[in-house]
């Protein structure tokens, strides 16, 4: 089983991530979970994501990329959902073991994320604060899946980006 | 003038954060910002927020480091009030040449932001989506002011750290 969690502010705008989306679906053993779309007001179930995750092998946090990190709702979904002796601390064992992707699609292209680039580092820079989390919470971090400057990719480049997300997640259901 | 834009998920809960608070109560030209006061409904009032940073020479980001970032209400704000054409892109110059500091208190301390401790990296590696996210704006990163350990400190020791973080905006408001 393979959890995605989702987080686009505006799901319905979205051509990338919405792509991806699309790319994954039918495949067996994937749920996908919509942050924006079950939750328009922040009021996130904590239980309900606790319990879809119970099942998964791996989870995908899935999302462009907004300043540098994940959207707002799905940061408000680690302090709602990760919770002390649930998924750290004493006897917070629910994730461990589980496999973690980080599925993002940027504006900026590969150079941007460069020191002499507009964001001045390269993206590695930025996923600390992510990838701890996961760890933090005993899950196996995974190579992220990045598609770079996805507001100027036109549709066939963005089947093909759709093509491999699904060819990887196919490939992580089947381990 | 200081904005202090403060993010505590629960203001009233909160110890070290509100012995921060309290010590620069009264400094000239500091105005406070509760977030989780004012939107406790994650309904950001975006142009209130820009107005408030319009007179300030400096911007203040306080809150207490949860998941290695800002708080989600905190950064719903960076999405919300830091839009293109005010704080970036194309006449987007509101906060060219402001000062940004980092307030942060953190549950840990400082050895376990080390890669013996918990946290497995020093605590600089998560400063880069913070800092990066000021700088794209066009603001100068000041170093961050940090209170380690803020569980563990007694009342006198934050008092102290109190005293330091007046001092430290007393200096910003006169230069």
């Amino acid at each position: 089983m393979i959890t995605v969690i989702f987080a686009h502010p505006y799901p319905d705008r979205s051509v990338a991530n919405r792509t991806l989306i699309e790319s994954i679906a039918g495949l067996d053993g994937v749920e996908v979970r919509s942050l924006y779309d079950r939750y328009p007001d922040f009021a996130i179930d904590a239980e309900a994501e606790r319990e879809s995750l119970e099942a998964a092998s791996t989870v995908v946090w899935q999302h462009p990329i907004q300043w540098y990190t994940v959207p707002a709702l799905l940061k408000l979904w680690f302090e709602r959902v990760l919770i002390n002796g649930w998924a750290w601390g004493p006897g917070g064992e629910a994730l461990r073991g589980k496999r973690c992707l980080w599925a993002v699609t940027t504006g900026g292209d590969e150079q941007d994320y460069s020191e002499s680039g507009i964001h001045g580092r390269g993206f590695e820079a930025f996923e600390p604060v992510v990838r701890r989390t996961a760890e933090f919470c005993g899950m196996a971090w995974l190579d992220p899946f990045v598609v770079w400057g996805a507001r100027q990719l036109d549709p066939e480049m963005l089947r093909e980006h759709g093509k491999r997300y699904r060819a990887r997640l196919a490939s992580l259901e089947e381990d």
